[in-house]
């Protein structure tokens, strides 16, 4: 059968609470939609099989495809895949083989299999078994003709390797239509003011489609094309990107398909074989993080040094008692000699810092507004600061996010200005 | 009226698109739950005017409350306000004061009002507007007896304070009813040995219930009483606490109510007026990051030094070359000297360390699997390290956060024996 519209229906006390956000949603939709599959309609319910049977019934009346996620556990409130064999009026039967893979990822953790996993081995006759490398729980692939039903648990750690192995693929068969995509990425140009520039070309293009989405102090426009083909498709972003780039927006494009700055910080120091190190203040370890979130930053980030207080700015970074007293922690020169500190400690061909008020409320002492950050570059022949301005309505966690971005951003202008 | 059921209606393609995550309905889910308004049913759907109407319409059939967000904004595709005053056959009349606001808050970024932000200012006749502090869009409180409508902004940093500041008291007078809830840390125990210990009670309670919730390498039993008054609810769920208190899974108990780790930590420090420093590998910063989430964390925290190199680690921490070729990166006398180099060079009272595998692939240098981690710890007198292991199945992301979890909870560990 070929599938063109799709339901997401999500099984859980605990997304119907609040004491989870519904990532599975999220990521099954964005996987779905690279398919050029429709997704209308998406929703929650809880562990409660009459609501579940209600919600997946009309799921299947106006849907080609239904994914559930949830309730597939061991324990008593984990009801999905009885209610939907119950619905498709199909029969349980145990699966011996997935019943021997159970009690296997038991072993190779030194335990028994404890009596009630066993009923994670049923399965609907005629289904499909998705194999769960990370859990015990098994997914399910059901095609009846009619509908293509699809079971997967609830954590994403199992969900998504098994979405991407198995299900993946098998709905591409399914799919005639492919949709393109590619993120066009802006720094430095505000939400409305890129909307004003594209304004017109965003509701007048159904396909490709041009969509704003504004991010933590950053924007990316979305070019998606629904094509035949993927040359076909290709062929219809890329004319698309090309009228963007010939906007007043286009100078403001700082990357085509980034998976975010991070790696393609860590990437462009491999290409031109630099390392970096960083100097915190007010975003506290969270550069560093971001840097070493990608797997292998290894190669070019040697480190970084954390001060938090004044008196770690001098004794470790050797700010001088003089740039505080006379400018303050938050300061251009005070950045400007983390980073230069940094650099010498470290040893690396760049160093950048971060200084700034990450709020809640501002430090008398620096007389600065909360939102204030200052990024220091140091490098070859070459020191300098920016002062960055965040909005000071925005939350401890946003501002300490942007900041530690424009940092990475930062390096990326130098580099490019340095080609 | 009086409200007891409620549905969460969000609105936006781009959550179709799973290009945004759904934080909002959990965060709106977890509010209601407090409120003891139950949520039996959330759903997604895009700026569709058709499907919008239908969805809210299914949804005032069955609940009493119907809460929207997203599509409150200026833009063509932003209908919610439209669609739900027709299908309460309201009006939409201009609300002067509202486009007074609209334009102050323009004028504040020194900027004219786009003409488009206007329709911002239209409120369905004998609704209330809900003021926006930290955008343009107006929220829409609708009680016409029969239902009560709120419609607000989809960008959470506007949504959360209109719903704290205006919806919430409300909506506490309309609820009969109140959910009293207190939450059980449990660290060092696995989940599946918790619920062993645990089942019956678990099953067997309805009011107050107990629900566990697994996260990142550790454990949360929420207990949860619904009840007439709150001093009833904190009764009942305070005997449920104590069963739990008296199982064998009490003495795994870190912490009641903790709102996080990183805030129990930085007040445990506060209280006992000692100030804490950090040395990381492979956190990278994460740790740093996690203490400097907390407001005031200064008042404890100097800084950290980040050594993802070998030689960053001797210089600036000065682990000694012998241990390194001895022990390699990934030890425990390595995480010794690492805490060791920050206590000596911030001069705090207790210095924390991690060190270890973050994966994807582990170092050959160091022949541990990825999932190996150590903690170092240097106190007064104190020094030691303790290993922990994390599942090598688990992403980096994943691996790093416990990581630095387990870093906190030693300190928490040690601070209690010293006690």
């Amino acid at each position: 059968m070929k599938i063109k519209t799709a339901e997401i229906l999500c099984v859980g006390t605990e997304l119907l609470l609040g004491e989870v956000v519904n990532t599975n949603a999220a990521y099954i939709s964005q996987e779905l939609a690279r398919l050029g599959i429709s997704v209308y309609h998406t929703s929650v319910v809880g562990d409660n099989p009459e609501r579940l049977k209600k919600a997946a019934s009309d799921a299947l009346h106006n849907a080609d495809l239904l994914i559930l996620t949830g309730g597939l556990g061991p324990t008593y409130d984990d009801l999905t895949k009885e209610t939907v064999a119950s619905l498709l009026g199909l029969p349980m039967v145990r699966d011996e083989k997935i019943l021997a893979e159970i009690e296997e990822f038991f072993a190779s953790w030194g335990r028994p299999m404890p009596e009630n996993n066993a009923k994670q081995a049923d399965i609907p006759l005629g289904a499909l078994p998705i194999p769960n490398k990370t859990g015990t729980a098994p997914g399910i692939f059901i095609d009846n003709g009619k509908n293509v039903v699809v079971l997967l648990p609830g954590p994403p750690f199992e969900m998504k390797p098994m979405f991407s192995d198995f299900v993946y693929p098998r709905l591409r068969q399914m799919s005639d239509k492919v949709l393109v995509c590619h993120n066009i990425h802006i720094m430095g140009m505000g939400e409305s003011e890129v909307e004003t520039h594209l304004l017109t070309l965003m509701q007048d293009s159904t396909n490709p489609t041009l969509a704003p989405y504004a991010k933590e102090g950053e924007m990316r426009l979305r070019v998606g094309a629904l094509a035949e083909s993927e040359a076909e498709g290709e062929k219809m972003c890329e004319e698309m990107i090309e009228k963007v780039k010939n906007s007043p927006v286009g100078p403001y494009i700082y990357a085509l398909d980034a998976e975010n700055i991070e790696k393609l910080l860590v990437s462009t120091l491999k290409e031109k074989g630099l390392t970096l190190s960083v100097a915190e203040s007010c975003t506290g370890g969270y550069l560093g993080k971001r840097i070493t979130d990608v797997a292998g930053s290894s190669a070019v980030f040697t480190g970084g040094i954390i001060t938090y207080s004044n008196e770690a700015k001098m004794s470790l970074l050797g700010v001088s008692p003089e740039t505080l007293e006379r400018h303050t922690a938050v300061s251009g020169q005070t950045a400007i000699e983390m980073a230069r500190g940094a650099r010498e400690k470290l040893k690396t061909d760049i160093a950048v810092s971060v200084t700034g008020e990450a709020g809640p409320t501002p430090d008398p002492a620096t007389g600065c507004d909360v939102g204030t950050v200052f990024v220091g570059l140091s490098a070859e022949n070459t020191e300098y600061a920016t002062r960055v301005h965040i909005s000071r309505h925005r939350d401890r966690e946003y501002i300490r996010k942007v900041a530690s971005s424009r940092a990475m951003r930062e390096i990326l202008k130098f580099l490019s200005k340095n080609e």
